[in-house]
């Protein structure tokens, strides 16, 4: 069986383990306080170009978005998101349980345009009622998004400017941010998005890591977040294990080194399959491929390649998606290709 | 410097750490779907005696508390607590962000009482007004307490038939279960836990994982428990994380093993304070020994050993925490009585 | 200056002001157990051809809304609602600080289709990682909708086999009830709303009250309803105030015949605008008419009338709103016509 | 049967029902913006000597604690409160359901004390822990206490003092605030109030209106809190209701007479009843009078007198609550006496 199903069905890079062997017995504070945490920190600030940053190390995306979200946002205020955003349809209601409403907007691809937010922003100021609705507080995008699209660097730029004209934070999901980063053909930097973004996380789940996720506020935090960060549940006893790993991370470019191992193999997969007569969904630079299949052709590849279903496309054919990641061989991209 | 300030300033127990390198590259489903969780579960299950408990890991012990609590609890409801419960103060009013109000009750050293949880039930119930009151619907111990103290067997069967009585469910926090277990003195075993609680959990962080948290429903859990996981953010991507540990733990009787340690080590350093003329707090049977020291004297200890402030005493003394692990040494334990 | 702004902008009818008077002075118990509440649910219970309904009164619409919904939720399940519903757009985010989504569907002219619902649900069940998302948990309709369109008695029957096919209870807002019952062209009676649905309320804020909106559960309130609308502050101390209103409204038929006024009135000025060639945005058979003006038009109008405003209908056109009430006088009406 | 049971069992003052009735027809606009609540806040800033308070309109006293506090309170953020306030005991956890917890303090009949507050925040922010706790940021006093009771100036001026020191706000339930402003021996005015608070209330339904609470800002109100007022249900469609009925007992002295009533009748009846040598659990200067009686001797009472139950004293005496209010009449206190 071969496997392209998510880009988290691995452990951790390697090299990560190792440092997490060499470092066990050391006593540390916890609760984020160990040198291991704070080194990852100078260490992104370094790379972010960002020597002010405040960063936090959390454990999980969905847990990352809900803490963020619940902490910046004033109460009478929802979040502005795509309508396919992660946050408004695959974690459980997360957001909500908060006491905070998503506010959808219209999304081309997973992407929503500067247009589209100053439209609704605009719209809901001029609203006689508007006291009577949910406050737009916030702009959530993802990067990549859910659909593996990226945002241009003029693309950021405009729709930082939205909202800093509305004075509303803009937070970036960088659940996959790495494989962004590695992607050739784009042209946004690690320092650009934390020019252009008021908060943002770096994912290192689904690129290296065992779990963690670096929360950056480029400028500032709000007083307290550490506590809340406990009062959702959300605070890491034993700190080190997100230190460590982000401190690996970010030395000697591991980060990036092996996100490009995932957009090389998915680059290599997506040639053929075009060449082979494959449908895509959508032309997507990182490393999320969506296939439109036959549903018997869908049958068939289900036998001995993993995938992951992701809609119906109409009555005979689906879509589906097939991942790359930080730890695909070529070697496996190579057999599939030639099992196609 | 010699270390005693808590029991998580380590990592992971070695066994543990090589599990992950040996397990690290296999590809394997996410959100504890893989075959170490699993197995993880079958072995606890093995060990409570209970071949039908329902089994769950989440991360940490603030984010146990609150996920459980806040299912299980209707929206009326309070959860009765030791006004010295780790819930009710120390964990950034984790539960009131779910809604529920913590309902505190008078304790001895940390535990609470059938007659006081009785007490507590009747006297509601008899209050002509307590449909304008927080129903008491959840009764929480800790088991060792915050304080380092046990229940007995009898004492267990006793709030179990106050709950069972009133229909409200009894969760034990296990944080420190392992410590409990493992302590002589004590005649309650973990089937015993599983017979007389509604749900509890095993605690992984501080014994000997770098995180994790069992938490057990020994008959059965509330219907869509994983979405409220979810929901709180408290779902991790690669469960095998917390499998891979778990199951470790409750392989060739290492969790009981590595907790034993701390129990004879701190019995050791118990018995010299004695002899030496220390001032105990309160006798603890289990890792944490509360010292009361004159303040000049903690200044001079606080040079060489690192313990923890726990509370002023008087005006000139103050208590303070010393506590031993999975990982303490021997050797330090007789260095530390050597200088003392 | 002529007012069709809305139907809420006199006090109370003056039978109801009168009885207010009359028993003012009687000493009566709080929170709705005062024996006016008694007969008014012992009326509504008759009215209904329900005899073991249970009934509660509360103050607004909103809060109504927040309570039911937040206590016949289950803490997963959101609540799906036409995205054109009250609670989705013009309640300040209530459901959403309660904890619960709301689950948008497709409508039309405000109404949701037993085919929407079902769509929905049979996808949500039908997607294998619907454990991460949102549960459906609810179905919020509004009768008249914010469109002021009805329901008629099969598609109200057909929604109700979909809701019991999947054990979600069917929720109807009735803030304006009464104008669909008075409707002459709706088959759908209050007997009927009692039948298809699971909870609603009729409504008396917006039907000759000075406030209040009576809950129906036509087969059985949650456990513990009362400290759950104490919970959310929802519990008036002087429950006379709405048990003597809704005492009045449902003796001798008043309520049925105060708000037969506003859809006779409505009628009229409906006929006479068609007649001079106005143009309607949609066929509303209630009490609230949405006319497309001309921008400059509108402008004059705004001089002598008072309308609200609904939304842009084009660059040149917007979309006001016009309503009756139980107040309006048909000469207010006549008027009104002469002069447009 | 004679009546001490509480203050809130008659209906509105009848010059309010008068002014009711001769507004019911005027056509207003809705939500507060009505020309009777814009007199009614002239008037009680006039009476403040406050001309730039902020002022809204709610409905009951737990609604306007739950929006106070939850519209004050940063996420992270406790309310301090004597541990027999009402937010702490009588509000079924709707401070909880907002996600802010209660902080008890230590009282004295029901009042706290500058020192124990004082003691509260050093000993709070000397812990070395508290990020992970339960951050105080607000304190809330009722003025009378549950207990009867009343703060002096000195004591307010007290607690003003610590609040500015810590930069918490300070908030008064005014639930009974006019019986308080009536007693004799108080020295406290409205504008002593509005200048030691930060927000405060003038309760309405216990002191002669149907419903009724006058929230005060004396400096600002925080952003938007007319939109978390619509978040919590609490905004009244007809606010006419709300302001016609303030702006009756704000003319000519209306709150201050009439509650004055009910001082005189309690006096006259604490008198009567120490000389005949009844017990009482506290000297109250307000409206609300403790009695501890023989169970037996309670029972024979309950045949012709209602009061209400408070606590039980000891094994054979029970402690109840006698209440006299804006519509005692001293004919019936004096039969009371009489049969005593």
């Amino acid at each position: 069986m071969l496997y392209f199903e998510n880009d988290y069905c691995e452990g951790a890079h390697e090299v990560i383990l190792q440092k997490l062997l060499e470092t066990n017995m050391e006593k540390l504070p916890g609760y984020g306080a160990d040198r291991y945490s704070a080194s990852a920190k100078e260490k992104i600030r370094t790379a972010l170009d960002c020597p002010d940053a405040d960063i936090f190390f959390l454990v999980g995306g969905t847990q990352t978005n809900a803490v963020v979200i619940g902490s910046l946002l004033r109460r009478y205020e929802g979040v502005l998101c795509a309508s396919t955003g992660h946050i408004a349809s695959h974690e459980a209601g997360a957001i909500e349980y908060t006491g905070h409403k998503v506010l959808p907007l219209p999304h081309e691809d997973g992407k929503v345009s500067a247009e589209a937010v100053k439209n609704y922003l605009e719209t809901f100021y001029g609203d006689g009622n508007h006291e009577h609705m949910v406050f737009p507080g916030m702009l959530y995008i993802s990067h990549p998004t859910e659909y593996g699209t990226l945002y241009t660097r003029e693309e950021l730029a405009a729709l930082s400017a939205v909202c800093r004209q509305f004075a509303i934070p803009l937070y970036l999901d960088g659940a996959r941010l790495g494989y962004a980063l590695a992607c050739p053909s784009s042209d946004v930097t690690l320092p650009d998005i934390a020019r252009f973004t008021d908060v943002f996380y770096i994912g290192g789940t689904k690129a290296g890591a065992l779990c963690g996720e670096a929360v950056v506020f480029p400028r500032k935090a709000p007083a307290h977040f550490l506590t809340m960060v406990k009062q959702q549940g959300a605070l890491l006893a034993k700190g080190r294990l997100l230190g460590v790993q982000f401190d690996t991370l970010f030395t000697k470019d591991l980060y990036r080194r092996i996100c490009k191992n995932a957009i090389d193999t998915a680059a290599r997969l997506k040639e053929a399959l075009l060449e082979k007569g494959y449908r895509l969904l959508l032309d997507s630079p990182t490393n999320q491929i969506f296939l439109i299949l036959d549903n018997q052709k869908m049958e068939e590849l289900g036998q001995w390649v993993k995938f992951s279903f992701w809609e119906a496309y109409d009555e005979t054919h689906t879509v589906v998606r097939l991942a790359t990641s930080w730890a695909t061989r070529m070697c496996d991209v190579e057999e599939l290709i030639r099992r196609l």
